[in-house]
């Protein structure tokens, strides 16, 4: 145990999986440094309320060294990992000297993806990041701005269509939660047209929308996202994507909003170190989620690729995350006090939950499967319930109960530039 | 009567002015365009709480057309004005058609000034705006995290010297929160340094602080600031700003993060008219708020000097725009009407507020002067009342509670690029 505590345990990202594993090596007598290029935790599965102005910023991210503030065996640096030396085991970082480390836990996370297609990024992109979701805020706002101007229906009309590209949970709620901005929350806010006659298409490669659910939950999924006024693509492959609209089975449909949440790789660990991994990227863990041939070296989260004891890999949901953190701990501590390792990490389903717009939502627990109303309120909750920080807790329960009974939205905001410039942001 | 519901009345800019214009003039026939820059207005009494980390940028801006929304002959426009044509009556905008008027309100603010040292601008910037709160937030928080890097006390000091320029309310409330922010709530975040050794402090080149209130009470913000922890360096002109520090009296300051308070000036209104100006750039208006020669275009605010009953011009406060902006609508009305003008603009004085951090405030009613805790109830009190839209009051009020007695702040987030671009944005 005395060896311990000169341990330099280094976590390389502060999501879910990072911020577990250093939660929970908090007691033990380690050296834990946690590096993360932002000075935020961000709560992502909430991501997509803040790219519809539904939630402020501030209410779904918290400063990394705060939540770790009352753990005196970490030290929190904001800091761009830029690759890793296995050799000198050292982590490597922009502009600051290589760090040394004993122990290494990467858990860097996924961006979105476009399937060797990066040229459509600008015109469709993706929601990871905070960065990302005032993006997309700023661009739907801005489109039902332009409708305004516009002197006729026909120039209106591809600034008030809104494609989301991708029908997995995030792409759902995307459509649903848009849907809701332009039939309820903004009408009666514009003079020249009605914001009723808004077209959110969500479109789908695929066969059915929220693929990872049952067909019937799946297929009610999709009359709820009908009844909220989308409009629902299945079997349809974007080819193109531009400025003004994208190219969907040959045909071509303008539309000056294009949102893509249909793909994810992972962070570029599997370059750093070398190491083998899957299509997506993800680095293929040994069952103790440390990387083949470096027992030192742990990938966990969206980064690792882990076959589930059932032959099926571990899904990249925030859940999984936690838990490989946890698992990855458990088997730190245990080699400093000279116990066994635990056995190999298996994954604990706690539940699938979707939500499309206010009132509907989807909830497969194995053992039961729920819908509608009642289905929301669980997810409601349990996402409160999973928010870190009792404040925060409070503020996004007031913010739901506020938008649930006005329909009015708090964090309409179009920051960033003037009209001017945010119109050549277009 | 009739005729006037065809007249179109546009008004530039929905701040604190062109707002209450546009709300008095809601119930009268005529057609009224609010043109914007910006989809929010901003309550700018508050926006060094958001550079400072104490509230979310969503708490003290709204979108213009839900705050008009109610308003049916009021029509909302995003766009960027870039001149008036007087001749033709019409506004001239960027990227759009021009807009045709019978009568124009402009109510186009003020930017901060530099005194003919643009060139400070970078290393020094002003708060104005919502994104200039954001980047100095952003700047404060990441001189923090840049120090933690530092190995040296040599090599942290100037990231932890903050330097503000002018002692006016905004300056004055920019170093009690920063000192409040480094010596309590960030205290305990970082493990290499003690965020107490930060310096703050505030430049200003007059004699005392605070010269809109009486001498006693500047002297006591002046003690209250030194009990936070605030350098105050009076009868100290600036002659230099640079990316590493400030020159002051001739030495050089070392400091990372300098924040500009010193002074404002008129948007380009008077340029547009090619209407008399003083020599902030404000339109010397008429008793009746009209340019001279123009009794159809009216200036209001910040962007107007209105030379007082008593002959000392009116302040550029928030109350002042709003009585002006009040004061126009009756004109346009009584004109309408074919009633009497109302005699010329005076402007009621409400009483002087200034705040110095979290439990200290001073307030001039005239017939009462109050200093202290009680003070800064009445401040805070007075501020949550005139914040637009009860649930903003209310969101308002429980972040700062919140902050009063734990003492945290809930909107330290550095958005915008990682950790790497972030350091070369300094």
């Amino acid at each position: 145990m005395t060896t311990g505590a000169d341990r330099h345990v280094v976590i390389v990202g502060a999501g879910f999986g990072g911020l577990e594993a250093a939660r929970h090596l908090a007691g033990v007598p380690v050296r834990i440094t946690m590096i993360d290029r932002r000075n935020h935790h961000l709560f992502q599965p909430l991501l997509y309320q803040v790219a519809t102005a539904s939630l402020p910023t501030s209410e779904i991210a918290w400063p990394i060294r705060s939540l770790l503030r009352g753990h005196r065996n970490v030290t929190t640096l904001l800091g761009s990992v830029t690759g890793v030396d296995r050799g000198a085991k050292t982590v490597l970082l922009d502009g600051e000297p290589p760090i040394a480390f004993d122990t290494l836990i990467l858990a860097t996370g996924a961006r979105h993806a476009y399937f060797g297609h990066d040229e459509w990024e600008p015109y469709a992109p993706g929601v990871k990041t905070l960065e990302d979701a005032t993006r997309i805020r700023r661009r739907i706002l801005f489109a039902f701005e332009q409708a305004e101007w516009e002197s006729d229906a026909d120039g209106r009309a591809p600034w008030l269509t809104f494609v989301i590209i991708g029908a997995g949970p995030t792409g759902v709620e995307l459509a649903g939660t848009i849907a809701e901005l332009a039939h309820d929350t903004l009408r009666g806010d514009f003079r020249n047209f009605d914001t009723r006659s808004a077209r959110v298409i969500l479109v789908e490669a695929g066969p059915r929308i929220l693929a990872g659910f049952t067909e019937d939950l799946s297929a009610y999924a999709e009359r709820a996202l009908k009844r909220l006024g989308v409009e629902v693509m299945l079997g349809q492959p974007v080819s193109d994507c531009r400025e003004d609209g994208i190219v969907l089975g040959g045909a071509f449909l303008p539309a000056r909003t294009v949102l893509w949440a249909a793909g994810v790789a992972a962070s570029p660990a599997a370059e750093w170190l070398e190491a083998p991994a899957d299509r997506a990227g993800r680095v293929r863990v040994e069952p103790d989620l440390s990387v083949p041939g470096e027992p030192e070296i742990f990938v966990i989260g969206d980064t690792a690729f882990v076959a589930g004891a059932d032959g099926k890999p571990v899904p990249g949901v925030a859940p999984a995350a936690k838990q490989e953190g946890g698992y990855v701990a458990q088997v730190i501590k245990a080699r400093l006090q000279g116990k066994p390792a635990p056995g190999p990490f298996a994954y604990k389903n706690a539940g699938n939950l979707a939500t499309i717009g206010k009132r509907a939502a989807i909830v497969d627990f194995g053992w039961i499967k729920l819908r509608g109303r009642l289905a929301w309120w669980i997810w409601g909750i349990a996402h409160i319930f999973f928010l870190i920080g009792l404040r925060n807790r409070l503020a996004v329960a007031l913010n739901w109960l506020w938008i649930y009974v006005s329909g009015h939205r708090s964090a309409r905001l179009i920051t960033q530039g003037q009209a001017g410039t945010a119109r050549k942001a277009q």
